[in-house]
C-alpha cells in the first residue's frame, strides 16, 4: 500500500483501544473510510500488531518508531528490517514521547532510507524542524507537544507555527512533506491544516479514544 | 503453551537469523526439537514476530522487553498488554542490552505479574541477582555481560557466579527460578548448568547464529 | 568533617536559593546551627559549589550523584575522584530526580567505596530499599516520590514505609542506615521519623526554599 | 576573560591529569603560554574545578555540559546558572561522550544564551552541523568521533568534513563560528585546521594526557 497525498496518519499510541484485537478493528475502519472516501488514510499501530493487520487490511501502515541499529546483539530494540517485514512502509521517528538523540535521528532516516521505507520525523519547533530538514527525511510532523492530546488544534491555536515550518523547511529542502499534528479533533481543523500548508494530517487521541472512532475519522477524511 | 523446568529460552535478539520469515522457521525447529524431545524450549522473538509464530507454532513465547508503563500516550514504548495479546506468555527485564533503572525494574515486574506473564529478570553479578530478587521476580538469568555472545560458558568459565546467584537469591527469595546464560554452546555446557544448580538456559547466538541450527538445539535440548 | 549520626542532610537540589553565593550562605547557616546545637547537619550543594563551601565552612559534604566510571573520556561526567578532591565525603546515588539503572547504582557504589566516599542511595518503596541493601551501600535514603516536595511528610502519611525498610533492609545487611526524606517540614516530622527508626533525615525545599531559612532548620536540628 | 578568535579549546574530560589540583596546575600552564603567545587558550574543565580555576587563573573557562533545565528539583543535574556563577563564560553542548535530544539541544541553547553564555554545540558529521546551525548556536565544533583520541587530525584524514560543514553551516547561518577536534596532535595539525576554514581547535587527549603538556600546548599556540 503507497501514500497518497494529502493523508491521514493515525497514531494508535499505546492506548487499549488501538491494540491487538481492537487495533484490527479500527484499522479495518480506516480502510473502510478510505475506500468509500478516496482518501488515503495510514496507521501507526504497536509493533505486534503490524503483521496482523498488513494481512487483514489494505492500509498503508508505519511503525511508531525505531532504532538506530544494525541487525545483531540489540535485545528489545527495534529493529529496522523488522517492521519492514511485517508490512510497515515507514515509520515515525522523534516521537514526543519518544525523542531521540539528535545523532541517533540522523542514523535512523539513513538506516530507514536504506530498506526503502518512508520516514516521518517529528518536531516540537519551527527551528527543529529546520533542522530536521537538513537530515533529508521525506516528511516532517509538525506537533507542539503542549497541544498534543489537548483536544486545542495547532492550526487554530498557533496557525503560525504551521506557516513558520512550512517555510523554513523548504528553504532547506524542498521535498520534504510536512504534515501537521497537535489537538485535532474535527474537519475544521483538518482543513485549516491544510490551507495553511501542510499535506497531511498526524492524529491519535481524537480518533483513536473517540466514542465513535468511525463517525469522526470519516468526518476528518472529508475534509481532507 | 505452558513452561516446564528445565527449559531452554532462545532469545533471538535483533539477529536477521532471528527476524521476519526466519523467525517463523527457527521457532519451527525448536517446536519440532521440543515435540521430537520432551524437553521445553522457549523463544524470545522481535515483538513484531510474536503473533505470527503464535498462529504457526505450539512454542512457549516471551518477549524481549516492556516498557513499565500503563496503556495511555506512549508512542513507540511497548505496552505489557500488547505482548500478551500477540500470543506471549511472559517477557525478559533488564537484558544486559537493554539494562532498565532499578525503580523501572519494579513497576516492570508489577505490570507483567498483574497480566499473568512469567516474569524473568536479567542480572550481570550475584549481587544484583540478589536485589532483583527483592522485588519478587519469577525467575533470575544470570549472565555476566563480558559471556554474552562469546562462545565461552559461564558454566566453565565462572561456576562460582552460578552458585553464588542460586544461594544468594534463593536466601531472599526461594521460590525464584535461577536461569544460567552466556556463551553456553553445546550440550557439556548445558548439562553443568544445570548441575550447578540452574534450572534452566538463556542463550541466543550460540543457537540463532549457528549454521545448522537444528542439530546445535537438539543437541542443548537432549542434554537438559 | 565526619559524620555523626543522627544527622540533617540538606539536598539543595539545582534551587537558586541554593546556587552559588547562595550556597555557602546556606552552608554558613548549617555549619552556625550545628555549632550552636551539637547537632549534625550536612550539605548535598551542586557540584560547581562543593569547593567553595569546603573551603569556606566546616561542614559535611555530600556530591548529589556521580556517575559510575572510571578516569578517562568521559566528558561531561561526574568522575568520583572529582567530587572528593572538591572536598566531599560522600554522596547521594540514585534519588528520584536521577535515577540510575540497576547496574550502574552497583558500580556507583564500589566505586564510591573504593574511594572512601559515603553513599547514600535512595529508594522510593521498601522492596526497593531491600533491593539496594543487597548492594552494601552504607545508607539507604527511603523516599515516596509522592511526597517530594509536598510538605507533608513521609512519618505522617505513611509510617508503614518507614518500619518496612528498616526492617527489609536490616534483614539483608544490618549495617546499613537508614535515612528518611520527603515532605519533612518541621521538627515534629523529624521526631517521628528517628522515633520511627531511621537514623537521619534528607530534605530539600522544606529548607532550601523556605523564607526563614536559619529559623526552619534550627527548628528541624533540635528535635533530631 | 573573553575569547578572541582563533583559539585552541582544551576539554579536561575526566582525565586524573585534569582534575582537582591538576586541573589548576593546566589551567595555569595554558594561562602562561597564552600570555606569551598572545593567543588565546580557553579550558573546559570538570564542574567541580571551574570555581577554583576562575579564582586562580586569567582564562576563559567553558563547562563541559548543561542540562535544558530552569531552576528546580533537578538532584545532580547541571543548572546552567551554577556555571556561570562558578565563573564559566561558555558552555560545551552535546558532546560525542554526552550526546543530547534534539530537543534538548534548542532548549540548551536557548538556556544558555538567555544567561550570555557561549555556546559551542558538537556534532559527528557535515549534516549534523547544518541541523545544528538552525538552531542558532554561537559555535560548532565538528568532531568525526571515529577520531577522537586516536591520534589523527581530522584536517589530515578528512579534511573535507571541515569545508562541507563550513559551507553547509554558512548557508544557514553565517554567524556561527566553526572549531575543529578530534586527533589534533602538533602545529601542522592546527594550522591545516585553520587553513580549512575553521577558527577555532577543540582537543582534549593530545594535552591533557601529553607526558608533556607545556610543550606540546606551546606548539600547538604557535600555529593558531
Amino acid at each position: 500500500m503507497s501514500l497518497k497525498k494529502p493523508f491521514i496518519l493515525i497514531n494508535f499510541k499505546t492506548y487499549l483501544e488501538g491494540t491487538g484485537r481492537r487495533a484490527i478493528e479500527l484499522s479495518q475502519i480506516a480502510e473502510r473510510i478510505s475506500s468509500d472516501t478516496g482518501k488515503c488514510i495510514a496507521i501507526a499501530p504497536q509493533f505486534t500488531d503490524i503483521s496482523t493487520i498488513f494481512d487483514k487490511c489494505k492500509i498503508p501502515i508505519f511503525a511508531q518508531h525505531i532504532d538506530p541499529i544494525e541487525a545483531g546483539a540489540n535485545t528489545g530494540k527495534i529493529l529496522p528490517e523488522s517492521i519492514k517485514e511485517a508490512g510497515a512502509i515507514g515509520t515515525l521517528i522523534n516521537h514526543s514521547e519518544n525523542r531521540l538523540k539528535l545523532s541517533d535521528i540522523e542514523l535512523a532516516i539513513i538506516r530507514a532510507k536504506s530498506l526503502g521505507l518512508v520516514t516521518v520525523v517529528c518536531a516540537s519547533t519551527a527551528n527543529i524542524s529546520k533542522a530536521i530538514a537538513a537530515l533529508n527525511p521525506d516528511m516532517i510532523a509538525i506537533e507542539p507537544p503542549e497541544l498534543i492530546g489537548k483536544g486545542t488544534a495547532v492550526s487554530k491555536t498557533n496557525p503560525a507555527i504551521i506557516t513558520d515550518t512550512v517555510s523554513l523547511v523548504k528553504e532547506i529542502n524542498n521535498s520534504v512533506t510536512i504534515l501537521c499534528g497537535a489537538g485535532i479533533t474535527n474537519g475544521e481543523d483538518v482543513k485549516s491544516a491544510i490551507d495553511l500548508g501542510s499535506e497531511g494530517i498526524l492524529l491519535a487521541s481524537g480518533v483513536v479514544k473517540a466514542d465513535e472512532q468511525e463517525i469522526i475519522l470519516r468526518e476528518l477524511a472529508l475534509q481532507l
